[in-house]
């Protein structure tokens, strides 16, 4: 039994995925909602504890954040999972007033911005589309109090859903990794990618050079992003996905030709997706 | 005149950023906080009109939706800014209780975690720092009601500022772009910078092509980044900020070059850094 830590309260998107891998391992585990990512690290360290991350798409806000913990804890990336986000609109009561406003966070507001207008409903942005859920749920004046979140807060929350599925690009999705700090966890999924983080040399053209290694290699980048180091203002790390090469030697080899570039390595893991095979 | 649009409530950083514009402009204009992105690209449209967009670090959950804005709309970057963000905690009263809460933006709540776990302070996640303040200005039970927001929004709100820079990383910076849809906009600044998005093609390696053409002609890049388009699940955009090369000439050639490997490119612009010449 192990401890899967998401951020948020209960009925997050997070807490969905949570349970997603809680349902992977077979039930046997407890999902635990922390408010702060580094308490989550600091939590991780030395047990066999998971960690679920949004890290691209829709909750982007979390991301850059998590990138800098990334680098500085010692943790892998065990799993990947792409969720499907599906808001919904709910209340306590669906009788509908001329007062109702929808409470929820402001990018879900915001990618449910024509549903909103076309029923002419005001929002009041909040810190999190579950603890929407939430509030609504225990506030005792409930008449036009309504809430956008996941289904899944809806039925945590024991409130009515009104409308489903009302975001307006209908394939949002959000993509998770799933993390450990533990040096043997048992993958059981064949690893499909891998993530690495590294800080370049002050040269021209240093980028294209650090891809070279992996080009001319036919290894495959599924991302890629500069990040400001924080260590110095005009310092850049970048953070790659790559497909993993069959032959794992070529892998070796381009992360050798890597170093001739570079400060500073961090290889956050090899995963397989979750769901697939 | 003009009217300069910021995303969010008076007192948000975009607020403040808007009001440097305003100055840098003699102030001759109206700043105007609209709550939608898709308003202010609407309202910009056909106008000599400016926005302010936080595009990178610690408001970061608000990037990706606009960068499929810049792609979608026509408009132009005409400068860049980076607002130093120094969070302070504020209150009505300067009264101390045991049922103290302080209430901000999530991401600002992290960002002063030290500070916040030193003097044992909870915290309520909101919608955003500037409508903190303004709740907690309009709240008739103020006892023991705090918010992190900036001095700026405290000023704007009437509230005592009890702590200053609170935030635990010093050096804290967000990155603004200042946009227009007006084609013939005077920018009375030199251009330093400027900004593409392209669409590859789907072949091996394809990054690297596209980046060949600004390594080989020496124009550094200062940041890169894969969206993926939307359009096809697998498919990615990039985002690309490049320093301009003396000679223009070489950039057109590498833009000419970088045709080769794309089926789409928008250049949104080139620009200078306001403050600095």
């Amino acid at each position: 039994m192990v401890k899967i830590y998401y951020q948020g309260v209960p009925g997050a998107y997070s807490h969905q995925m949570a349970e997603i891998v809680n349902n992977f391992l077979w039930w046997n585990n407890e999902t635990i909602g922390l408010f702060s990512f580094k308490d989550i690290f600091d939590s991780l360290k030395g047990t066999d504890d998971l960690w679920v991350i949004p890290i691209e798409n829709s909750y982007a806000w979390s991301v850059h954040q998590n990138l800098y913990l990334m680098r500085d804890y010692d943790i892998k990336i065990i799993w990947e999972y792409y969720l499907p986000v599906h808001h919904c609109l709910a209340a306590k009561r669906k009788t509908i007033s001329e007062i109702s406003k929808v409470y929820s966070h402001p990018q879900a507001l915001m990618q449910c911005e024509e549903f909103l207008k076309k029923y002419n409903l005001k929002w009041i942005p909040f810190g999190d589309t579950a603890w929407a859920a939430k509030y609504i749920s225990e506030s005792e004046n409930d008449e036009g109090i309504w809430c956008i979140c996941s289904e899944y807060a809806a039925r945590i929350y024991w409130l009515n859903i009104i409308a489903k599925n009302i975001n307006d690009q209908k394939n949002n999705t959000t993509r998770f990794l799933i993390i450990t700090s533990s040096k043997d966890r048992k993958l059981s999924l064949k690893e499909k990618k891998g993530t690495l983080i590294f800080r370049v040399k002050d040269q021209p053209a240093i980028l294209f050079k650090c891809l070279w290694a992996f080009a001319t290699r036919s290894i495959n980048l599924t991302k890629i992003e500069s990040i400001p180091s924080k260590k110095g203002f005009f310092e850049y790390m970048f953070w790659i996905d790559y497909i993993l090469p069959n032959d794992i030697k070529i892998l070796e080899d381009a992360i050798e030709e890597l170093w001739f570039f570079t400060t500073e390595i961090k290889d956050l893991g090899k995963y397989g997706q979750l769901g697939l095979n």
